[in-house]
């Protein structure tokens, strides 16, 4: 497969992410490299592992997700390569891409030790252009993730932080802010159905509520909203606004829904 | 055509435009896609309108531009493919796309309604992945804009600014701030020449002056110059510095041009 | 050759990039372009200059690489091509291609000065678009360095920092902030040997004294540390923290090595 995806904390502001490429590319002419981003907070693991989760299932099969958010380079941390049936994953052992392999049917899992597809003299500060560029490389030519090193049994997770259904209510929490500023909440769309029929409100700290809605242009310009967002999940909103610099949200910040108008408290 | 453009207001944080990206390589893995930018601040119509017109001439006949900038996304606004002589559009019917049709002969304009060219289980929140990515693809395979959703007869336009021409003088505004700090304005370059012969002033708020020449670097470092920029209209920049932060610049302000010294008031 | 790099200032705010790509794709549809980076600061040809020569040399022989950080454009500043054994190198001759250059062995330099090979209509403020990147897609096609205007015996350099060997100590300085907070240093790693057996510290302005390490995580998290960096150098970093921000690091500022325990001054 030719198609490679980049995911990492690197940033745009320097070489890193042209280094890779040129590192792919030098081995892979024909690898086509996609961005998914690179502007994961400096060594949030969690952030990156929710970007990939989010967007590695719209690629083509076959496509190799790399994801590099690796605070612990140079570290005795593994590297790993992962097969799926769908995909082949490369990242540090730290959980990064836990909340991907978590949907995905795992077939081999091996580290990443054979020097044979590592650039020559290794940093320790730089896996990205030294050793993860030169595997993907090597893999979309046709190495088997065998070749990479010894098969593992498992690797590291991230919890995911379950929301809590009660009686009429369901209680979640904040997984991740956008650049809208939107809150992407971990309470499934889907879920509210089992709340029984009505108006569902969300509240946020007790005395904060707002309604769900479809779309951000339900509610008036300014007023705050929760939608069935793009990744399945609601996510709070300000139609026209920062819903997250306005209300002050962050991640894990509780976030809870239940029947009932929102005036109601 | 294989080659589709990007210009968005999604930002390069998150996994927007990579899981664009994806949906897009899924349907046509030979598409070539190219960002103009996704750092069109949010819901900046406006900004989007002036970026796309300022940059879709430069692609190769043929190539697919899709713009989507979108505060409405998820209501009633329709979602357009518009055929031109040179190219095909694609975006929310907002105005977006209507600067850069101005300089086009308009060939066809259809709804985006047949869902069969959307991806399945289409979000409120996230057409450019769900609708505008997936349409690009299937267009970019061949498929007719006849197929896509019935014809119409027009699409919404932004207001352009037109400057006003006085005797002796030109009165125009800001139209967009670029990354240097550069205020672009509504004055075609070419116009100065029909305020005749001789050293032509620019005016800001009536009583800061300075002269248009050729280039940034025609005036000393930190002095503020007009020059007839890339866009064919005149900016007005600081050498070495920032125009808009340093002389207090925003879009819609006012700018006019004269004959005559910067010095005599 | 069909891969092109892309290096500036132009940032991705902004149409630029894009103009630049739809320009290079309209002359060379089967070109391959890849940004190493667009947000050099403003202006600043070391940086740019850095960059490039810290990541040029990971891509495949043959590769054209263009870098524009070009305050003085539309000035009388010349406009280079340079071809080394490995390599085509594009952009004005004001330093930014001088570092990478002095690790290349030169075959050709000719100045920008065919038209033929411009855009119609030059603009004197985005030769970015109207200069280089037309004359980047002819190169791909195969038109001959020769053709493109007359050879020059030489070009500007910008000046490289040497350390400075003393008994007992390098005296060196910071030549680059990366996105991390790291401030990559001009002390090559391998000149560490050099000051002898036992523990290395390093000194900034005498009294922040903080030891050598091979990786991050080698010391505690929030505390300071000297890496032998990625690209060859010695780097200070802190720990899960940012440097260059927490120690008020920046370009220019003295780095000393010695010999000798981080605690005894």
């Amino acid at each position: 497969m030719r198609l490679i995806t980049l995911l990492t904390d690197f940033g745009m502001k320097d070489w890193f992410v042209g280094a890779m490429k040129g590192v792919i590319l030098s081995l892979q002419p024909r690898a086509t490299v996609v961005d998914i981003t690179h502007e994961i907070p400096t060594g949030d693991v969690r952030a990156g592992a929710f970007a990939l989760a989010a967007s590695y299932w719209l690629f083509p099969r076959g496509t190799i997700h790399l994801a590099v958010v690796d605070p612990g380079v140079g570290s005795q941390r593994k590297a790993l390569a992962v097969r799926t049936t769908d995909y082949v994953f490369l990242g540090p052992d730290n959980g990064v891409l836990s909340w991907a392999l978590a949907r995905q049917k795992v077939r081999a899992i091996h580290a990443l030790e054979n020097e044979h597809y590592f650039l020559r003299n290794v940093s320790r500060t730089f896996h990205g252009r030294d050793i993860f560029s030169p595997v993907a490389a090597h893999l979309s030519r046709g190495v088997s993730i065998k070749s990479l090193g010894p098969p593992l049994l498992d690797f590291q997770r991230l919890e995911w932080p379950e929301p809590r259904q009660r009686k009429g209510r369901i209680e979640g929490q904040v997984v991740y802010i956008d650049r809208f500023g939107n809150a992407i909440t971990n309470i499934a769309a889907g879920a509210l159905r089992t709340l029984g029929e009505g108006t569902v409100t969300v509240l946020l700290g007790g005395n904060r509520l707002f309604p769900v809605a479809p779309f951000y242009q339900a509610v008036a310009p300014g007023r705050a909203v929760a939608v069935p967002g793009s990744c399945g999940v609601l996510e709070i909103a300000i139609n026209g606004g920062n819903a997250a610099r306005q209300l002050g949200l962050r991640v894990s910040d509780a976030v809870t829904v239940r029947l009932g108008e929102p005036r109601s408290t």
